[in-house]
């Protein structure tokens, strides 16, 4: 304890900082200010200013619900005068952040359990039963082979399939789409956004539109940018694409929701952005199954109990609701990060004019003299201490 | 080589360090000491300790599969005693991380492709045919004009439409819920996460608990915080909202599971939280299209082989499961990041220490005169060579 | 302004930099060196090569459609013959990152509302009336209490419940799976990705390929690693698992696509990796509810017009597509935050060194005495400036 004393309190009143060549040079002065000044900038103008350092941040969760409305009429020789409505195109009828309109289709109907030949084509076309191999199915066949060779239609033959028969074919997509009216369709995207950690949730219906706009607004960038129901053709036109192109093969569009917030001002300036992008990009040379569709079938009982089915190829096109976004506020921790950071650069300067003041200058030798301290080694040689 | 040999002797065998003053001074020292002690303070205690500074962060990757169990008894003049069970009310039948439980309805039954009057509104009340404009079709129509003004009832006209006839009536929603039952419903929800960067998975069916008790067992934040089962009625109400309520016009409810786990402690430790949020804030000002239903049908054929279908307005609660999370485990990389970091905010002490001894002690040109060594470029005279 | 503008000039022409001591010392130089170079390797090769400090990076935006094909066949003796093809197995028909298939199946056919016994279990068989409560419903119950016993078959008697009648009986899984050739089901996955920040974008169906391999090619990971179709027994083979048991009960698999990108360097190296991956991981422990199932249901009419439906209780196994990963491209903020966060590390070899000079060798007092300028507080003594 007697000799820890001492230590300690020369450890607590002593205070060591480092001893400062001051050169007082005009030249040298100036060009240190100036990078200085540089990276003071960078530290205020970039971290603080634009990248907003003194801030915590937050990502988005969200919760999405969607609604269509719209009324299409077709009238084919295979279905008659029809109504479609959205229990009979949207499908399935509720997804999480996504909602799918359907918007041409191939309707094969009344397919019931039985033996039928295939759709034509290289690996189903044959002359005689050696052909089709009894039990074989192929990736893309509708069913299993029989063996048999049965007649298509009057002048070509294809192996006998047991499948829900009569067996779809799907060579011909119907252009223009069926359900061309569907560009005129309306979708109403209700999102509710929550940042967990500042506790803050918002709406995209916002506080200051009234009930009746709502009723009739469509949105458009310039004139509604906050108008939550978008016109199918609106979006699909947004994202630079026809919809009636995109109508008969279907396809993907992203509606994005980008909620960038900055809680030090008013919530009110928290708003949400929509943009529109096509996710499934086409490209001519790869035509393996373009465009967006999928199989699905009604099942009905006929009255001697037998299951038949209608089965539908549904073309269409699905808007997957995209939330994003950041928010941020004020908070003494990443402020101080930033701050220490930004010191730490300063040290940079110094380093920098030091290069430049001890290895280009003219007078770098009389320089080098008054920062350095030269110590040697005592048992190389205590009798030249340079520099001092 | 043999101007380069001393050179690069010279910069292998020097060690340079900065030169310090060492004040010997109660006021000054102890300052000094008491602001390094703050900021190592602030490093180990914050960084460290509360943030986990020399910790390896991931976040989760995670699968949840839900299953809702429970009966419903209804018995209406229209539809009669019908038993609900969860084939009946799960629409979709699966999804990903989200259950829709049908709590309330609107049934259409019976709708064929015809023609109809209108359900009244201001726009499809009529007194002649002159008010409808054959082939149009409003947003909210349920079909086409064909442009004849038919009586819908006793007392009033409206304009006949060619859509899915008879035209579904939402104006009353059912008060209280059709299935208030619901409210008595189970959700097992099993979760399984994954943290990819430390190959760590974990299930919420923790391995603590028995068979038999997870037959048997509800949730509750006191008594079973770890039971995977959850009563309905129970989440709303832990989300500070009634269920009878919230039935009537549906909504969505978030079902949150966070896995904050400290891989540095046992495994056993890293434990699922559940919390309940409802995602979709009703206010009263804004009822466009209030809670959450959607539309389906289900299709039938007659005998004669028209096709008919029951329409359903379905109002009900969609459960989100939400998993978030973070872990993290110790790692030598984040560590002497924060090492570094905390040394370079170390150096603030002595800039703010210089600061207070240089500028506002009343000593000051003594300090520095002792810590600063001025050098004169010596063009501009190299006579006064103070501080040395 | 008179005593303000040489003060400014003082400011701006003076240039301030450490004085140092430059120990010329073989021993301490090397050490000093040598630490350096270890810093210095460990920014330039850890930050800059390994972690890529250089870069910005962004997370991937992704959109993914499924498409499955393949044709099974079975024969029943409650069915009879049947194919079934994908709009019969994929339920339902299409979400957004996900696919089931279904594998295994408990069919009830012909249910209505009805009264019937109960599936007998320990809650349900009963003796006599007054073991059953009338309008009770137990969790895992069928249907509501009637309050009547009656004779479930020859020998048991259970509660008569109202419900869906004749209730599931689910007892036996069949095994093997139903639906076994499921195994050689195809599964083709597009998959979109966006990098936002850097508006970048890929497909997994990459340029190179052709369209006639793509119609013939099965994901293998030595020999076709770019092609996206799926043999499903495939997937669950390579993730470790068996198909035909995982088919029994139904699971979870996740389809995982990296993309983990370097936008320095061409992007055609931006490739898509897949892994593949059990995501309920089962345990003999706990085998509530084990695998993955649900239930669904297709409503009939008879032609009297009494509803009748049809219950599934549908194993299989879900896919669900996991995309991730992250794009870096070089920027400048982050390469000078880099280069920042170095600087300071390189003054850690500084302060180590000190601790060991100074403290640790023989020498430490001569080269504390070189180091350390003594300064006394003059009020306590202005006599012993040492070391200077």
């Amino acid at each position: 304890m007697a000799g820890c004393c001492p230590a300690l309190a020369g450890f607590l009143f002593e205070y060591d900082t480092p001893r400062i060549v001051l050169i007082r040079s005009r030249k040298v002065g100036l060009m240190n200010r100036a990078v200085q000044l540089l990276i003071l900038a960078y530290v205020i103008g970039w971290v603080f200013v634009w990248e907003k350092g003194y801030q915590e941040m937050d990502s988005v969760v969200s919760s999405v619900t969607t609604k269509a409305k719209g009324i299409a009429v077709t009238n084919t020789s295979g279905l008659g005068f029809r109504v479609w409505d959205v229990a009979d195109y949207v499908i399935p009828a509720q997804e999480e952040n996504s909602l799918f309109v359907m918007t041409n289709m191939i309707i094969t109907m009344n397919q019931t359990q039985d033996v039928c030949p295939e759709i034509p084509d290289k690996t189903t076309v044959c002359e005689s039963d050696a052909h089709c191999i009894a039990g074989s199915a192929g990736t893309h066949s509708n069913g299993v082979a029989t063996g048999r060779c049965v007649p298509f239609n009057g002048t070509v033959k294809t192996c006998e399939v047991a499948a829900w028969c009569p067996v779809e074919d799907d060579n011909h997509v119907p252009k223009p789409a069926f359900l061309k009216a569907a560009e005129n369709f309306t979708l109403l995207v209700k999102n509710n956004i929550w940042y967990p950690k500042f506790n803050f949730s918002k709406r995209n219906i916002l506080p200051t539109i009234n009930t009746s706009y709502l009723k009739s607004c469509i949105y458009d960038a310039e004139t509604d940018p906050f108008c939550p129901i978008f016109r199918l053709g609106k979006i699909v036109a947004s994202a630079g694409h026809s919809f009636q192109d995109m109508a008969v093969e279907g396809g993907i569009m992203g509606i994005q929701i980008r909620w960038d917030c900055n809680l030090d001002r008013a919530a009110a300036l928290c708003l949400p952005r929509y943009s529109f992008r096509r996710l499934d990009n086409r490209d001519a040379d790869h035509n393996v199954s373009p465009g967006y569709n999928f199989r699905f079938a009604k099942y009905y009982n006929s009255p001697a109990g037998k299951e038949h089915r209608t089965l539908v190829k549904a073309y269409g096109i699905r808007f997957d609701i995209i939330v994003f976004g950041k928010a941020g506020k004020f908070d003494i921790i990443p402020t101080m990060i930033n701050v220490g950071s930004g010191l730490a650069l300063l040290g940079v300067a110094t380093v920098l004019c030091d290069v430049i003041v001890l290895y280009c200058m003219k007078k770098k030798y009389y320089y080098r003299d008054k920062k350095y301290k030269y110590v040697e080694d005592y048992e190389q040689g205590l009798s030249s201490e340079a520099g001092q």
